[in-house]
């Protein structure tokens, strides 16, 4: 089941919608089965105290999203466990997608923004609130452009579908209709030069925090899921060229970028896996913000 | 007592150099005690399999250094213990020194190069090869000048203290005796323009790879050591500042960076306190690839 998000509206409106979505949930026949329930928030989230403050979300702010769905009569004695929606997709891709088997990975969502969770000696590394593997935000490019962030040349900024899109057009592609990174990847596969720059572009970005990751606490796979990796070749190619230039050291020869396997549901997949380490079977929630 | 590393010589001629001081190691009162012998090296290492590459010493490429070692008669029956130096100095300073009571902590050592090591979770990060922590080459400028790595844009070549005399002198900075970084941070201390901002510069980049850090595994502390850190607020000044402005992200508020509190020797306590793990008393060894 997916629900739109009322990220404009009130706080209490956005917990009824999640209410909802447990009304359905505790009405289906496999509930009596469900031992915990799991949630994926888009971030920053605080596990420490169990609450979110999603950036897209502007009503919740240190909203104690685990109480308030605790609370639900449903979830009566039903551990809630809460992780930052890339975190959980990691998660889901070490279970069941590409990084299955990997000690150490970094995957990434790479849509309208940049998220990404890491895996480390087998594990989910969640970090004391949660957000550990916020690549979005790390600068490539330390003198670059302006960050809403407060940051300089960070990677969402240069490497998102936005970002490439943007990018693009200043580079002086002509969009056939609608100008969205579909678009621009169209045009990459045909040859045109300004889209093949922008991927380009947003590739060496990539290349250049994936290699960052991979120094910092060694990991040999990165995989990279959401709008920007349908692009297909058009970004996993120069993607892995430049990789092999800012992972030059030795120890990092192994180190490739591969696609997701799991899909938009990684992030329940994701939930519902962290949830089970809490207890044996799970519901899952994913709260990303979108309409 | 420390050695000259003959970096320029037959592996057998360094080889033999570590021996000596095994030699005088094991002629030494306490020998009788030692239970281990820790090795932090200059990297890159491969703790899989004992042997080292390091950068500054060509006569040893996967040189099998545990191995040779172990062969030593003082060393039967005593396990040898192998790290990279960045990552022994972070062990020191995490037991003994500025990062002591922290779970989660980057310890960088700031000189001709830039070295780091990790603590996560309490213990440190070796990575499945050892080479965790590699800082020095992350491209915080990722279109920016190229490095001999191969990458563009490393922070070695930004933040070392070649780098900040380097750019010191291209601002117009105008040497009193010798041009090196001791003599930069005293005209910085003065005033002196340009030495200021080839601090600047090097604070920036510096916030720039530890903010990423703290983004990627969430860490509140970076202990800053080495020749560069005895500039003292000169560097800290700046780089605390700019932290601010990288770490952004409101989980990141209670990063900052502060002096190591081990002197030279913290490579060496490092050893000692990773062989400790192996065997209750250890001596160690610190190769360093300086004359």
């Amino acid at each position: 089941m997916r629900r739109a998000t009322p990220a404009q509206e009130s706080a209490d409106t956005l917990l009824d919608a999640v209410y909802q979505v447990v009304n359905a949930l505790a009405a289906a026949p496999l509930w009596e089965d469900v031992r915990a329930l799991g949630i994926g928030s888009a971030g920053p989230v605080d596990l420490a105290h169990g609450s979110v403050s999603p950036v897209n979300i502007p009503a919740w702010r240190d909203f104690p999203l685990v109480e308030s769905v605790s609370a639900h009569p449903a979830l009566a004695h039903r551990p809630v466990v809460l992780a930052g929606d890339a975190v959980a997709m990691a998660a889901a891709e070490h279970r069941h997608g590409a990084a299955r088997g990997h000690g150490d990975a970094l995957c990434l969502v790479v849509s309208t923004g940049v998220g990404a969770g890491l895996i480390l000696d087998g594990r989910v590394r969640h970090g004391l609130t949660g957000n550990a593997g916020h690549l979005g935000h790390i600068s490539v490019d330390f003198d670059g452009e302006p960050c809403p962030c407060g940051a300089n040349g960070c990677l969402e900024g240069i490497a998102s579908g936005t970002a490439i899109t943007r990018h693009a057009l200043s580079l002086g592609w002509r969009p056939p209709a609608t100008a969205d990174t579909p678009a621009v990847a169209a045009a990459a596969r045909a040859g045109d030069t300004a889209a093949v720059a922008a991927f380009d572009r947003a590739a060496r970005a990539l290349a250049a925090g994936i290699a960052a990751t991979a120094a910092l606490v060694e990991i040999d796979i990165a995989v990279v899921g959401g709008g920007v990796a349908q692009a297909g070749d058009v970004l996993f190619s120069p993607l892995n060229h430049h990789l092999r230039r800012y992972a030059a050291m030795p120890f990092l020869r192994h180190l490739h970028a591969v696609p997701a396997e799991l899909g938009p549901d990684s992030g329940l997949v994701g939930a519902a896996t962290l949830a089970e380490s809490a207890a044996p079977a799970a519901a899952n929630l994913l709260i990303d913000g979108r309409r």
